[in-house]
């Protein structure tokens, strides 16, 4: 049935495929009056697009985005906005060999039994390749979300075993986008590269781990049934490709606390109330309290090996399925400007909401 | 705005506060014809109420339930099922000293500045007392799902630093009902439950993790961008109350992995093809593929401690939180019919769209 | 599916059939604060209620609400609001004799063709006994909308042949509630009394007009593409039982008019601009204009009559439908409480909506 | 609020404004596996097109679709489908004159004063220019449809003061698309087509009526509460620009009847039971009984008129508004076209609905 739309008062739906003419979303419910700055949309889409940098993949792709609709003299009527962003450089004949064969941990399988069909051109529809219109529209709506104070940052924590140690508030956010992995620590940085490239040049892949940072965000966004702010997130982030887990604040590493370390106690501040402590990562009962929204997300590595693989075709038979074609060895780098483009579209769409409580 | 509602096809619209006549749920979309087994649902309540064992609140609630529409001749009829569960056990005047205070770690402060005004006795709307509407009408979904060959189990697996050693195809589901923590393995749960009562009569709480398991899902379910399956689990998760994190099959571990240990080779089988090994836990493009789904969820240790707390009251002024009332030390046992009953809700709405494609 | 809610943001999901323990709805997203005046609600199902009059079916239902949840100390607080309204009066037995078979014009054939079953008692859920859900949650929008100026009323406009001839600006508003076909024109209402009971004299039931009115509505009101003000208010009263059609301003009659008949002028006005007609009904491009809003709903005569009836049965025999138990001759008059309900809930959905605007 | 989707399974979210780069749709949860014949989707755009006859507006588009997503090897494959249609012959100076002032009638002051800007250009967002993205998805709900035996005709059976005399099951159809005015009745439509073309001689403009017919509806399509199958139609009617009204069989000539009279009696059959009037329009209870379904849906005359008409501009000061540009004299004929349209969307929605239930 009809999924391809995500939120409720901003809301998107998308469509494309991996190999075809491009992909395209439309924005819907974004309020008029934004300056719509294409360069900002377009730097966002460069920070996810592929051929970035050494340890990306090398499909080339300029991702130009083209607005269709709900734009006119620079800022939004109210109207929804169409983004079109083309496909430029397909090789559609890498893939024959998967076309009646099913690669492991891919949605080859999957696609085929639910649909009866399946384009195996880059996985077409199951292709991270739709996340650029998860992007393209994040960024507008990160653009709306800075002028109300919002800013939403995201980096890589964790590639493999190498895990960042310094604790969120430490962030260095000025690393982040001068190392190609994004991680916000420099020296961290240096040795996750260094294994993503061994990775690499052995034909394999491997995974990690993005921490997302809302910071800003005023006390009561969230509902408090369904629809709390947290679960919107972790829908948010168990949507992007290769994700495993979502955990918020203390997260899993709660399981192991007691209640009387785990409390953050509420304190008098200059605003009013705050906490002393953030355990709960901004968020309690659903509902933003003020403090910082942090919150994990985890990655499997990259299912396509350089290697070869056994697998079954559509007929039962077993068949190798050959290391071969343009792949990351590792998404997480690339993967920090989703994160950060779904974080913003919860978020927006939960600011919109909040407007009919407090408007 | 309209937030109570959860699941699309089947779906479910919930009521009620901790403390005044009740709780109410609305089943919609329940397809005509099926037996309403109320020994059942009733059973499935019991493994969820309070005051069931040594180690949980001793409010006393009978949880009775009455369905009120949508029943005839002891079978669905397609109309929409009201189902009341009463309260019966409330001392709103244990709340008297937190009407004006914000206790820690909890719901008050958010709700109070989102809607202006606050239900304080028993946390009203924020209590989770709201999830027997949630195991009521998640029972509805397991009748049905059982019929279908579906089964959804859930188990503890930890209990602050003590973990259940055996993986989940090991597990002893006979033990589950038969220790009070709900632990698959008899061993393991000898220590957890001398851990809570350490806990409890230390005034404190700890918190777990539960493990879900849903097993007999046909190939298809889920959709393939948003609400992929895993990414409704996440969010049904999520809105359980003291959640903090959810992962799927593999999890954060798969951060750690390389491709090459983590890929799911294809292999002949009887009915066709499946997996050697699980760690995508049945879902693959957002689509189950026929193995078992698994998944953890992460609970915090419960915020009302049996000790004073410091905070602040809604005029910013310091206060003692007094540690009175009946509480959990530990609220893992109870939610493993919760996290059963969300991911039934989960299954019955995906198992309905699906019939779209396949009807 | 779940097709049992209405509205977005302000949004009704609704239970209950014609013979059962009664009726029950839940409103979500109702702002927080609002009083809850009881009688009111109380006013609202009583000029709805069967048994009113001479000219209404006799059976007898108090209709006394129970709100369940979502007030605190008499207001809103933000949390879903379940009321019940019980069933008293219910005669079962009556409908034996149409257990197996099909009532002409009612909904006994496709219920069963659909569901496979059939609660047959009173018409089980396609009865108009449902509309006490909407009456009670009507009057809370009502309740609402009345402190934000905005005023909606209905009255009987046409009953049979009998129409009255005064426009809908020289309505006798006072005149509404003093006679029981609820006419805004005395003189036109005596006649509409007599052809109604000479119609229920001869077993036979007879149809009619109800004209609604929103007066006070801000301009901004309504969505420009779909969710247009009219075309939910369209949905909404084709979903009242026995409703044939809906136009709104110039109705079925502009399609006679010229453009320079029809349009209405934009003329200055103390207030900034106005409209010197109001063909357009208070909406352009689906959005309220600041004009009167006014719209017409028709209604077939009632289904059942006290007259024999040829008809099939389950078996495809041909049977006699019997002319008996309690029924309305003319739906009319009590079907303006349930008009003025659907109308402010739609009204009530889109002024929240507009908060997202305006907030 | 994101408000321009239409449909829940099968669903249509729409974009694009009179003048720009053009219209785009995505198509939302249409099955995988229909063949999609661009021919046919073409054709139905030809038959709504601007400059088709002589009665129409003179602008020029040749609105040839562009499939950009969800189509592979001519079929569908369950993925989302995005349709643009480019913007050809604008004239964005013909409106030059309207920037500052509030046409009459027009949607110029209600998205003002909703959004605080506007793209005054051909009306922007507010011109029924958009229908071209409802009838290209309508043309492949159509093509869904017509496979499982469902035919949706419409044809104009009034214009100003001329009507059809011939009842539905009468109707030509054959005459339809041989007459400019797409009349059912070819000599009726002679006397149609001078009355357009005496009105546009004069810078005038008439209203009409459009009636639709849906025949092959299996039983059991519509929701008994919300989302009737009338309920639907009449929101879909209402969405289109210029309508006033819609009513269904007997419509608002049911008012002036009897229930004796109007009631539909169920007879045996070969197929099981029919009845043998239709004045229900092949819908009881909101749900389809297996007879034609027919309604109408009723226009006013086009406001755009080659005549000077008073008015005001944005500071509330009068001014006249020129009679210039390109205008249909009377939209009834292309309208044709819509309605079926958007009829097929609502069927649509239905007849995959229905899969749930009987799959």
């Amino acid at each position: 049935m009809a999924s391809n739309s995500f939120g409720r008062i901003f809301r998107i739906t998308t469509s494309g495929e991996s190999h075809g003419p491009g992909l395209g979303v439309i924005i819907d419910g974004c309020p008029a009056g934004l300056e719509v700055d294409e360069d900002y949309i377009q730097h966002e889409l460069d920070r996810r697009k592929p051929g970035q940098s050494s340890i990306t993949t090398q499909r080339k792709e300029s991702d130009r985005i083209s607005i269709r609709s709900g734009v006119y003299d620079g800022k939004t009527t109210g109207a929804p906005i169409l983004i079109l962003i083309p496909n430029e450089d397909q090789k559609s004949s890498d893939y024959d060999h998967v076309s009646q064969a099913y690669r492991p941990s891919h949605a080859d399988y999957t696609y085929e039994k639910k649909y009866g069909i399946r384009d195996h051109r880059g996985g077409g529809r199951s292709s991270a390749r739709e996340t650029v219109n998860w992007v393209a529209a994040g960024a507008i709506a990160k653009l709306y979300l800075q002028k109300q104070g919002i800013s939403i940052r995201a980096a890589v924590t964790s590639i493999g075993d190498i895990d960042v140690k310094i604790p969120m508030e430490k962030f260095d956010w000025s690393a982040v986008e001068k190392n190609i992995v994004r991680c916000p620590d420099a020296e961290t940085a240096v040795q996750m590269q260094k294994l993503i490239e061994t990775v690499r040049d052995d034909g394999d892949t491997v995974g990690g781990i993005v921490t997302g940072v809302i910071e800003g965000c005023p006390v009561g966004l969230g509902e408090p049934v369904f629809h709390k702010l947290e679960a919107d997130l972790a829908h948010a982030m168990l949507s992007i490709n290769a994700t495993k887990g979502f955990d918020i604040g203390s997260g899993f590493s709660a399981s192991r606390m007691k209640g009387s370390e785990h409390n953050d106690a509420w304190v008098k501040s200059e605003s009013g109330s705050t906490t002393s402590t953030n355990h709960s990562g901004g968020i309690q009962g659903g509902i933003s309290n003020g403090m910082p929204i942090y919150f994990r997300v985890g990655f499997k590595p990259v299912s396509t090996l350089m290697k070869d693989q056994k697998s079954v075709d559509r007929a039962g038979e077993e068949v190798i399925i050959q290391g071969k074609g343009r792949h990351d060895p590792c998404v997480v780098p690339r993967a920090v400007a989703i994160v950060e483009a779904m974080t913003a579209l919860v978020v927006m769409d939960h600011w919109l909401m909040q407007r009919i409580y407090t408007g």
